[in-house]
C-alpha cells in the first residue's frame, strides 16, 4: 500500500493512499533533551493530554498537530458528528495560542460543509505544508535583519520543536547562521517550564549554532555589558494593534531591550495574528498549576524547593505592547509600526 | 561556668566568661526550607566551606560569621600569626560582598595592634551586636516609606537569614507589617540558587506575612498589571556614586521598576558601603559554576534539565546603577540622589 508521509522535527503523520490507515507520531518534548521518544497518538483524549502536558507544544505546532489528529480520526472512521465534537475539545485544549483556534476553524469549515474523509485529510495536510512554508518565509524575511557578529537573545523555544518547519524566531537565527553570519545565541532558560534550557539548547546543539544558556534574570545584566545586540522571540497571539502574547518572561525581555536600545523582534506566521483581537488586554492568559513554580518537574526528575504552603502565581504567558516591538517578522514581510498602525493585522 | 550567648535566626555563638571555651553554630541554609539543622563549626576550612557553599550567606551575616570564627579560634588558643593568616583566608572566601572585608579589616586591626584574646572576642561580639542594631535602624527608617496597601516585590533573601538581626530589605517589610500596615510581598524565586523560593518564603511563613512566590521573569508582567507598588532589595556592595551590587536579577528588577514608574529601594547597613569603590564598574562580580544553571542542586534534590554540553554564563551578582534607585535606606537614614551626589557614601 502506498504511503504518504509528512514529517518534521517533532511530528510524523503517515497515511495510505486509499485513506484506510493513518498514524500520528509525536516526539514527546517532556523527555528532551535526554531522551528522544516518539508517541503514537491513538485517541482524542490522548491527544488532548499530549497538548495540555506540553508533550507537543509551540503555538504553530499545536495547531498543526490538532488538525492532523482530526485527519487521523476521519481516516479511522470517526463520524462527522463526532469529529465536530472532537474539534471543539481540541479547540479548547489550551487558551492562549490562537493558531490552534485558527487551524481548528479551518478544519471545522470542512467538517461542516462538504464533509468527506479525503477533504478532511487534504485540509490538515495543507495546514502542515503551509506551516513549513510560512516558517521558511519568516526565516528568510527575518534573516535579513541579522548582521554578522550579532549576539541574539531568545526566550522559550521557537524552533523545529514549536512548528512543522524550521521555526519562527529560532528559524530566523538558523537561517542567518546558515547564510554564514557569525552569530551567538543567548538562551533564556525560561522558567518555570524550562523550554529554553531543555529544548532550545537541544535544537541549537543539533544545529551546531554557538549558544550560552542563562537564567532569565541574567539577560538585563548581559545587556548592560553590551553582550546582546538583538532579541527575537515567537508569539502565541498577535492582536490587531501589534500587542502580542508570548511565554511568560517575554515582556521583561522587551522592557529591558527598550531600556538598553536593543532591537526587539517578534517572529510569527500569519496564523498567529488574531484579527478579532483588538489589543493585548483582550488576550486570555492561561494560568497553570502552582507546583510548576514551587519546584521543577520533568522526565529529568522532580524536586520541590519552596515550602508546601507557599502561595504561587503562575501565568503561562504575558503580553508585550506594540510600543516595545522594533518590527514584526511575518511570512508576508517585516512590518513596522507604520504598517501595523495602517491596519496590516486586520487582514 | 557562666556563659555568654549571641543568637540570631541563623547563627549562635556561646563563650564562657573565662574565655576558655567557645562554640559557633550556624543554621545550614542549604537545607531550608524543609530541614532546620545547626552545624557546629569547628575549624577554619569548615568555616570557609560553609561560606563558599552558601550554608551561611547574606552579605552582613557572612561578615559577622567570619568575625565570630576568628573569636572562636582565639579562644581555642590559635596563635596571633595563625589568626592573621586565617583572617586573610576568610577575607578571600567570597569576592563581591564588601561586608566580609570590612568586618575582617576591623578584626585585623585588633589582631595586629593590641592583640589579646579578650580584645578579639570583644570586637567580634561588637560586630554582631552592631549588625543587630543596624538592622533595627534600617527597618525603622525604611518602614516609613511603606504605605498601607503596598504590594512589595523583593529579590533574593535579605532577612534574619542574611544578617545577625531582622534583616535589611526584609527587615523593612517585617517592620512595616508589625506596624499594622496591610502589605503583600511578591517573592522572586531568584534563580539559580533560589534564595527567594527557599529562604524568603520560609522567613515570611514564620513571620506570617502574606506573600506570593513567582519566577523571576514574572515580575515585569505583575508590574504591568499594577500588582506591584514598590520594590526593595538588599545589597552586597554600595559604591561611592550610589551604584550597587546585589544578587543576579536585581538589575532587571530595577530596570522594570524604572520603566513602570515604581519606587525601587535598596536597604543596607553602612558596612555594605565601600568608600574605596568609586562606582559599579569597580565591583568584582563572582562567577559561579555552570551546574547551577544547567539544573538545580540542593538538599531538596538535584536535577539537571539542560544538555551536558551547554555553555553557561553564571554571574552571582549584577550591578544596578544609581540612576535606577529611588532611595538608599541605610541605618543612618534614607538617602536621596542629592545626598549621594553630595558624597554621603564617601564617609
Amino acid at each position: 500500500m502506498n504511503q504518504n508521509k509528512l514529517s518534521s522535527l517533532a511530528l510524523e503523520f503517515t497515511y495510505t493512499n486509499d485513506l484506510q490507515k493513518a498514524q500520528l507520531k509525536i516526539l514527546d518534548q517532556t523527555l528532551l533533551p535526554f531522551e528522544e521518544k516518539w508517541l503514537v497518538v491513538e485517541s482524542l483524549p490522548q491527544m488532548i493530554e499530549t497538548i495540555q502536558s506540553l508533550r507537543v507544544r509551540g503555538a504553530p505546532l499545536i495547531g498543526v498537530s490538532a488538525s492532523l489528529m482530526l485527519a487521523k480520526m476521519a481516516i479511522d472512521g470517526v463520524s462527522q458528528a463526532q469529529l465536530i465534537k472532537a474539534a471543539t475539545e481540541l479547540y479548547e485544549a489550551r487558551p492562549t495560542a490562537v493558531n490552534l483556534m485558527i487551524c481548528i476553524d479551518r478544519m471545522r469549515k470542512i467538517l461542516h460543509h462538504g464533509f468527506a474523509v479525503e477533504n478532511v485529510v487534504k485540509e490538515a495536510v495543507e495546514i502542515f505544508n503551509e506551516d513549513v512554508q510560512l516558517c521558511d518565509r519568516i526565516a528568510t524575511n527575518g534573516a535579513n535583519l541579522i548582521e554578522d557578529g550579532d549576539q541574539i537573545l531568545t526566550h522559550c523555544n521557537t524552533g523545529g520543536l514549536a512548528t512543522a518547519g524550521v521555526g519562527t524566531a529560532l528559524g530566523v537565527i538558523a537561517k542567518a547562521y546558515a547564510q554564514g553570519k557569525n552569530i551567538h545565541v543567548y538562551v533564556d532558560e525560561t522558567r518555570p517550564l524550562l523550554q529554553g534550557g531543555r529544548l532550545t539548547t537541544w535544537e541549537l546543539t543539533k544545529l551546531k549554532i554557538p549558544y550560552t544558556l542563562i537564567s532569565d534574570n541574567m539577560a538585563a545584566h548581559l545587556m548592560d555589558l553590551k553582550k546582546i545586540t538583538k532579541a527575537i522571540v515567537g508569539s502565541d497571539r498577535i492582536a490587531v494593534n501589534g500587542d502580542f502574547a508570548n511565554k511568560i518572561g517575554t515582556y521583561s525581555v522587551a522592557v529591558n531591550c527598550f531600556f538598553h536600545h536593543i532591537p526587539f523582534y517578534v517572529a510569527a506566521p500569519y496564523t498567529t495574528v488574531d484579527p478579532s483581537c483588538p489589543n493585548g488586554q483582550a488576550i486570555p492568559i492561561e494560568q497553570r498549576k502552582p507546583t510548576e513554580v514551587l519546584g521543577v518537574q520533568g522526565h529529568f526528575g522532580s524536586v520541590q524547593w519552596a515550602p508546601h504552603e507557599a502561595n504561587v502565581y503562575n501565568p503561562s504567558f504575558d503580553v508585550t505592547p506594540a510600543k516595545l516591538v522594533s518590527a514584526w517578522i511575518l511570512d508576508r514581510g517585516v512590518f513596522t509600526h507604520k504598517d501595523v498602525d495602517a491596519g496590516i493585522f486586520k487582514r
